[in-house]
């Protein structure tokens, strides 16, 4: 049996390591684990390297490797081991954590690692043209900032060369739909660091966008019977300290306003804005359930580094809902939660969708009594396997709070994006004390679940413009025609033609400029939009249009009506094709 | 000629000193200025007094009235009036903050005040039947919490018997239509002091209101050429030191959050986030006009005890937008902002609408070139007369930062309530060195209008509510038709009437309860739903309806693809009537 990736990596890792010894003599080795696409290994090196120097490395690791060494495991006592690496202070700090015992380490070689396992027997077990040197970066020694700064060289590694080329070629093809670069070149949105980071300002045309976007989803909301709330985005701490959020949350939380003599919080969920309302009359039995969604703007604390464009924010529009429903209704519920789930990633195209359960943690510590953890779960797993999901089951990977769903859909280069997540919540159900009357006339706890669906609407907006590569929908599109004259002398048709479709509702703008024809094709299908027409003395006099789209294919003397209905068409079953 | 309206007022506030005098001996005097729609008078009284006590009081101030008492006016010196008042604490500390120089008082009947005037000449100028004792409150000497406590008597007081009669009446009008007890009555939103005073919690019916007013407001941006943004909540303080936010108006804003080492504010305004995505790109005087929108959630410091149901809140969301124009531009874009403010009033059903401009401040202290000063007011006065609308000009009132317009339009209950303004602001535009490149190729400085149509959506929401008192038209019914079955054996066909209507796009719901049918039509009466819809035998075998309008007309026998076509055609012409 061929070893798996993760041990190949590992290995590959340890032979990097032995290069770099060769190389750079005097080196300190820090720790070289298997990541998700490759391997890294911290050194302390003699002198800096550079980028450049990384071919040779790689030139040292395929030798190594041809060489067929053997990877050998043997076990020492810990000061052995401490004898062994007296040279190395990192290793020997490893060394100092480890328990008491016998210690692992592995030899190949005559390069001897510090480790666990597992390896594979032989370096020829790793392909010479199945992995390659990525890029050297620095790195804190355990990640604390007050420890010395190593050098760390990232690698891809896979068990062949086509596995390498794809994930090249798709790490390649992500370069260009990087959501921050296709958002300055299609002008969609932009961050202003002197204002604060993490923080997104939507220009015109994301923002036409999102008016799209959230008009759909509010109009599928009440089709599928939720009602629509407003919340505000502070509260006092009393609510917070009820929510239990400054206990359990408070490390997310930004720094409390005063206001008059209490503190205030930006809201970094809006839950317990939900149950207020909730709790704001006495509830029946008959009133259930209720399903409440709000498109809540919420702020949460990340730290700065980690921010990346749409993709991690501090500011962002979760679309949330919470569903109270009795007990009988739970499943039903959930049935019915999943399956608008499923159909509003379909409906944005999203073919390949995977589920993910996380149940009951192990130990002390949940909340919420084992009968409705156990009719929780099950409700999830009943609803997934109703709607066909593939899914994997995370044992004792639910929050302490409860159970949940997330589903993970896949995008056009095959990136996996988790968007919604459907999540039990006994904690909050139980410290506001929620109630409805039952039949019995008897006051019980509902059940409560949150919900989002897309997630949040500005990481929604950077995975579709990485899945799109910004040729989103027609529907989504801000511009979907580019009316553009032959010369000149048609730039008043153009503008008709633009005013026509228009006034049947399709966002056409004209192109004016005294650029060329062709450089104005070349700019509209830059910016992605589905339709250019060409107008000129044929065009008027037939009454046809020329349309280019933008995947290149072209087709001309269309009638004007047959163009005009065709997107009309497209617009609204909200097509995926042009 | 006959004394204007204050002077009464202001004369029958001595009057109600000098009653009391006389009915309470002892009595210490602070001030009784004329208000709105009445006057009041502030006391320390020997004891405290209650309502019941007001009619005595009337009586005697009628006494006084009928006496033809004449008023006095003299001058006398400082040191007069400190002996004159020797015995009154209150009077001897306004006479201290006098300049110096003689005094004027005022005498009716023996009473003497400390008065500037004018006053009617005579006690029986006030008409005996056109005033009324309103109510007893405490207030602080000099609003200064840490000064006693005086007794504030307030009344009401008109020119005649008729426009007192009138103001009563729009009073109990007004205390039926209160928006903090429709809000409640009919399930539209609440406030929760206990998670923070002043903001609004929206429930579904409240919710779907917003969602139809927001819808529309979004379409009719874009239709007149406008586009939207969506900005964060919170900015750095850097942001608002830059727009002046931080030294002219920071006791309107909250405290700073700290965000790892900076301060950061939750904003009171929209406007630095607007004027960051201009200057996000070099604009050209070909890109001008740009037409911003947001509906732009703001929170500002008001004091708890001016809080007042939606009427005065912490946080609001303004239906802003910035208009960034060249000199060329600016008459044309005004013409058309208050054009396009008028259509929108006009919808909702607004027809009585008047313009207030305020002009530049006299002295320094205003930004901005005289000339731009100069131009700005002749636009906003040009796009007055132009729309024909009538007008005040309050001379030197506009903002140190530009001049505006605002419009107060008219409730059903003949209230005024300021909506739109429309400012411009030359503070802004200087602070941030906003440009566009000319077609000279020089860098100019655009002009920079705001503009808030509703003003506020909460505010809004509030006034709407008051001014329909919770009637609204149809368009925006959270329920457009309630389908009540004559008897429970047609539930199951009210249920299909409904799901008919819900399929057509009404929002319709069948009332299924085991209430009786009339108590179900006073139900739905009392929620304002506009149609209610009877169906029975009869209906369903006629294929018709039975209609009850919410202002109590009845129709039978309708065909019911008339009342399905009827309801859309309401909705879809936004009408006011049902």
């Amino acid at each position: 049996m061929a070893a798996n990736v993760e041990t190949i990596r590992h290995s590959a890792s340890h032979v990097l390591a032995e290069a770099v010894q060769k190389l750079y003599p005097g080196t300190k080795f820090g720790i070289g684990p298997a990541i998700e696409d490759g391997f890294y290994y911290d050194f302390q090196l003699p002198a800096p390297i550079q980028p450049e120097d990384l071919p040779a490395i790689e030139k040292e690791m395929r030798r190594i490797i041809s060489s067929g060494a053997e990877f050998l495991r043997r076990e020492v006592s810990k000061d052995e081991a401490r004898k062994l690496f007296a040279d190395q202070p990192f290793k020997l700090e490893l060394i100092e954590g480890l328990e008491e015992g016998s210690i692992s380490l592995y030899e190949q070689d005559g390069f001897v690692d510090l480790c666990r396992g597992p390896h594979v027997a032989n370096t020829r077990e790793i392909r010479p043209d199945s992995f390659k040197l990525r890029s050297v970066a620095g790195a804190y020694w355990r990640g604390d900032e007050k420890r010395p700064m190593l050098t760390r060289i990232y690698a891809y590694c896979f068990a062949s060369k086509a596995e390498l080329e794809a994930h090249l070629k798709m790490l390649e093809e992500a370069e260009k739909r990087d959501n921050r670069r296709l958002g300055k070149e299609l002008d969609l949105f932009s961050i202003h660091e002197e204002a604060g980071p993490g923080l997104i300002y939507w220009h015109p045309k994301g923002g036409r966008f999102r008016v799209e976007l959230e008009k759909w989803w509010r109009d599928e909301h009440y089709a599928n019977g939720y009602e629509i709330l407003f919340t505000p985005h502070i509260g006092k701490s009393w609510l917070w300290e009820t929510s239990g959020h400054l206990g359990f949350y408070k490390g997310n939380m930004y720094s409390p306003m005063k206001i008059d003599e209490d503190d205030y919080y930006i809201k970094p969920m809006n839950c317990p804005f939900h149950i207020m309302v909730y709790k704001n009359s006495t509830r029946s039995y008959r009133d259930l359930p209720l399903r409440w969604a709000e498109l809540g703007t919420v702020y949460r604390y990340e730290r700065s580094g980690t921010l990346h464009g749409l993709m991690r924010v501090r500011g962002f529009t979760q679309d949330d809902a919470h569903i109270f429903c009795t007990p009988e209704q739970i499943e039903d519920e959930i049935v019915e939660v999943l399956r608008f789930s499923l159909h509003m990633l379909k409906t944005l195209g999203f073919s390949v969708i995977n589920a993910y359960l996380a149940t009951k943690p192990k130990g002390d510590g949940s909340v919420g009594a084992p009968e409705r953890w156990a009719q929780a779960t099950e409700s999830l797993k009943k609803a997934i396997e109703k709607e066909g999901l593939s899914y994997e089951i995370d044992e004792g990977g639910g929050a302490f709070y409860g159970p949940k769903i997330d589903l993970k859909v896949k995008d056009a280069i095959g990136r996996e994006w988790q968007l919604t997540t459907i999540q039990f919540d006994f904690n909050m159900s139980e410290r506001f004390q929620i109630e409805y009357i039952d039949a019995d006339g008897q006051r019980k706890r509902p059940y409560m679940v949150h919900r989002a669906l897309l997630g949040s609407i500005e990481r929604f907006f950077g995975v579709y413009l990485e899945h799109t590569a910004g040729a989103f929908p027609v529907w989504l599109m801000p511009d979907q025609v580019a009316v553009i004259p032959v010369g000149a002398d048609f730039a008043d048709y153009a503008k008709q033609v633009a005013a026509e479709l228009k006034g049947v509702g399709i966002r056409a703008m004209a192109m004016l400029s005294d650029e060329r024809m062709n450089a104005k094709i070349r700019d509209a299908q830059g910016q992605k939009i589905p339709y250019m027409l060409v107008v000129g003395a044929k065009e008027r006099d037939e009454g046809t249009v020329s349309v280019r789209y933008r995947d290149g294919k072209q087709e001309n003397g269309m009638p004007f009506a047959t163009f005009k209905a065709r997107v009309l068409e497209k617009i609204a079953s909200r097509a995926l094709d042009i």
